[in-house]
């Protein structure tokens, strides 16, 4: 292995909060090791393409508490293919970078996977997505924030929702996950939090709230796209099925929740998984994702990262459970 | 006329944030004058129901800075009858209340107005919805707070877009007022504005999108529900139309509109307006409602002050324009 | 007069919020309506250093929504001088500037009525400041965005003054204005609002904390910085000497007032008068702020605008009396 | 040991975001297993003094989302006397209080074991304090809240730097701790960070000031109360000497620090530890504080709980070093 001298820093996948405070701290500790550093504009597409500039330590200057991505995002067909990624690795030989740090999710790390094996060049890493879906580390950069926007707008939602003896289904993202829903879902004190990774049988959910506090006048459920009721507009339906006078509506987040400007939680998390891809890349490390577990740095080869977690603790949901009498 | 020695005040309509800060004006104030006074839940319907509690200065401490309305707002159909009416009256015959205050939009205004001149007991208006579309005040109380959090959220919106160069069509509230479309479309800067008071040529819109700035990469147009283009998700297939290349989405804001804590400007009107009307009520008006215009307390009678207004001030349209390029 | 072709824009003096988006608008309306527009960095004494860039349509893309201001700000003593203004004008004529949109206070656009006078070259002034002391609008740039920030830093503090139980006095910025202690004091609910306009008696304030609900366990009393108590600290001595039972406890809410993103009002205020501005210019306009009154876009004299006024509107100062009961 | 029935819980030192949430997750789960749940006002004092109430499900409803604590917090001569704690135990004797949740600090804790040893009964506690400086668990209730509010005050503090290209000293909470001080300080991007678990070499931060981006024209530094540079406006007076044509500022954040409303980490804290205080009561245990450690509920005895930490994540300095380039 030769010593790097050069990276080349992208972001792909969905943008998250705190994918810039990232990019800032991959370019200024690359600058401290003394590394030149050069940014791809819009993911693996950019770099087929060879959108690709130099920073300084200025470049980034004042971008830590910007939602979004400087450098922007987007899907490659044409990455997907050998040309693409070999057309990929000529950019990079043009720019005489030698490695590569990747901020995003599971999409993200499979390209990475395939380009680092096929045209050998270091890559590490960076967990960057609202989803905490991945293996590896604690937390993905952008879930805090994330959470805390849906707990925001919930918020709001429950006044009016108190305001008129409301029933509100409010549904999240997550299509393969409920970690938002999850989290979210306690930090608004939901009466029923509906999640892919849990089956539950919704009668249960309809007798409780029939049994506990009946004369309670506002409820908010929360689910997860991907959960398994049909949606929020379907358990709206059985809700009003079941209690025909209560007055039962709609929310979808929707987009709001990928945007805004990222917690310090996800600042600092960002920039400790910076300072620590560089180093690892500088170290000899490649194939691997930058995380935090437990307090500490810890790297995940691409494989485990990417191995889609199907359960949640099972302590969260009956926290969810005991508290919304 | 005799003179006031009671109060009742009630909110009704949709919730609006701020109207706990004038329910704590209209309480205060009828102390500080020593009336006695009393809240009436969920609106016209606790009034038929005699759901009435005397309240107290401190029964209204520590909610200026609340959303939603703590005296709960509903729907009445029994309040529509002639004898819903004459049951309500006869509630406020048994707690001695000899005026009311009326916080809500048009339909709020409507039934204080009948009630008033057939069951002959004064009533004051105070303007509380987000849509700010009544006539007699410059600003309705809410609608503030309500083009503050859609900017919020379309400034989170913005950064998603921009880090994926998509095109977003965000849906804000306004089924027959263009008003919070209107200036919070000039808040985020957006592409274009759709409206109900304004018909427009769409091909104009999406010419505009062809010849200025085309390499502009992310563009917010904002649509109020009761515009004339059939909905964000039409307007959205439209974009798609001419321009198939861009990735255009949808957002429709939803709920969170109408919640949250009210702004400064928002606490201050509703502040004013609450001590207006209760002075109103003493010096003997009523059928009117409290509004404020060019920073002065004005009185406008309820039939003018629930007049639609069909028009919204050109120039604004125009500046959206101009600043869109 | 020649028809312009050219226009400088610059800001000086304090920064307030929303004075990126009259930068944004200014620069917008001048290349709408075909003219060249250049920016002007750190105020006049860019001007007299030639600190000038020309600036397009995407230059002030994204910025609608930041505090501050991109084209900084700062003091100039050259610029007191007339050779500096001669310097000034100088560079301008380098650049074939033709008018000038200086935006700020009362000392931008003194600075602003010499140059014009002296240099003979038309100016327009946009009021940009926190502290809404100018006469010819209703509101200035930056005043809501201002408010709302200690409304919501106030809001923080009522947190912990109820958890103990405690009396707060909080200053506000306003050296020779009390308009941002007012309207925020009124918006959290001030026990006393003190400002440079009113001279109260203290110990009516002091008898009036001892006579109602004496068992209120917090308190919370606004202060301006230019009141005539002494201080904040000053101020919390004397309610100590009188109450020394209470825990009395000092905040100064300092720096946090100037910055913060923008809220809507401040936005659509500042997009206005900057298309206001350059139509103005454009129109024969020079030694004139552009300002809102009413509703209505309204040209003052600078010798008007800057007219300090010295009183404020008794009726809010008479509800934050009602209100504290 | 005998079954518990019937616990008391109180809230003591300084108030911290989360908190209400911690109330509400400990009253609803002593409800849900069928106990008995008192809240006791004002802490230790309340106790002494009998200030308690019986508690219900309702009682804790829509308080998730508020700063502060409704159960009010406040200092306490008399508990420190063995006379005080006895009239204290008299006082759950009296209302069949046979366990105390006491939400807190170090002080709360050290309180709360020497009143459990001394008098005999089971008190467990949970950690509430925005400092984080407790041992047995990762981040205390009302932390994370506290840095977010230190990063938002300092954004805006940003703005204004940037626009006058002024130097800021921010002073944060932590007497004791730069844990505030510490992740708000990387959050923020900050220049430097002093704090007092670390003697630094003043002279090597004006050095590196000089050395690196001498045009960098806006910095800031973070100091935390208890730091060994002699605060915040010594450290001032220090860069000022060294730098007399910077701009220096300083500002206090003060009180805001403790308000606001909880983030969703601190109410997912709040009531994870809420639910296991009252479980770990049940199950027998006493003479602990539940905490979270790497994501699993740990219980730790007090002595060990409020051992103070004079080190802190030599990593975390490092990181902000870096990237401060």
């Amino acid at each position: 292995m030769n010593k790097i001298k050069s990276i080349g820093i992208l972001t792909s996948g969905g943008d998250s909060p705190g994918m810039n405070a990232a990019i800032r701290a991959v370019v200024r500790t690359a600058l401290y090791y003394d590394l030149n550093v050069y940014g791809i504009t819009r993911g693996y597409d950019g770099l087929v393409k060879g959108d690709i500039v130099e920073m300084g330590a200025k470049s980034v200057a004042n971008i830590i508490q910007r939602g979004g991505t400087i450098l922007k995002t987007a899907r490659s067909q044409e990455f997907l293919t050998v040309e693409g990624r070999a057309k990929a690795r000529e950019q990079l030989r043009k720019h005489n970078i030698d490695a590569l740090v990747a901020i995003g999710g599971d999409g993200t790390f499979t390209g990475a996977k395939v380009f680092m094996e096929e045209q050998d060049i270091p890559v590490i890493g960076i967990p960057g997505t609202i989803d905490n879906d991945l293996q590896g580390t604690d937390f993905t950069i952008g879930y805090d924030t994330a959470i805390n926007t849906v707990v925001d707008a919930v918020d709001k939602i429950r006044d009016t929702a108190e305001s008129h003896d409301r029933v509100f289904i409010v549904e999240v993202m997550g299509r393969d996950s409920g970690l938002i829903a999850l989290r979210s879902g306690i930090g608004i004190g939901a009466e029923a939090i509906l999640i892919p990774e849990a089956k539950i049988d919704f009668t249960d959910v309809l007798n409780r709230m029939d049994s506990i506090r009946k004369n309670k006048s506002s409820r908010i459920i929360i689910v997860a796209e991907g959960e398994n009721e049909g949606g929020a507009f379907e358990t709206a339906e059985k809700v009003k099925g079941r209690f025909p006078h209560y007055d039962v509506r709609v929310s979808i987040l929707g987009h709001i929740q990928r945007g805004g400007k990222p917690s310090c939680m996800d600042r600092v998390l960002a920039s400790r998984l910076g300072v620590a891809a560089v180093e690892g890349l500088i170290a000899g490390k490649s194939g691997e994702m930058a995380g935090i577990i437990c307090g500490d740095i810890a790297f995940t080869p691409f494989d485990n990262a990417i191995k889609h977690i199907h359960t949640v603790n099972p302590n969260l949901l009956k926290i969810a459970d005991i508290l919304s009498l």
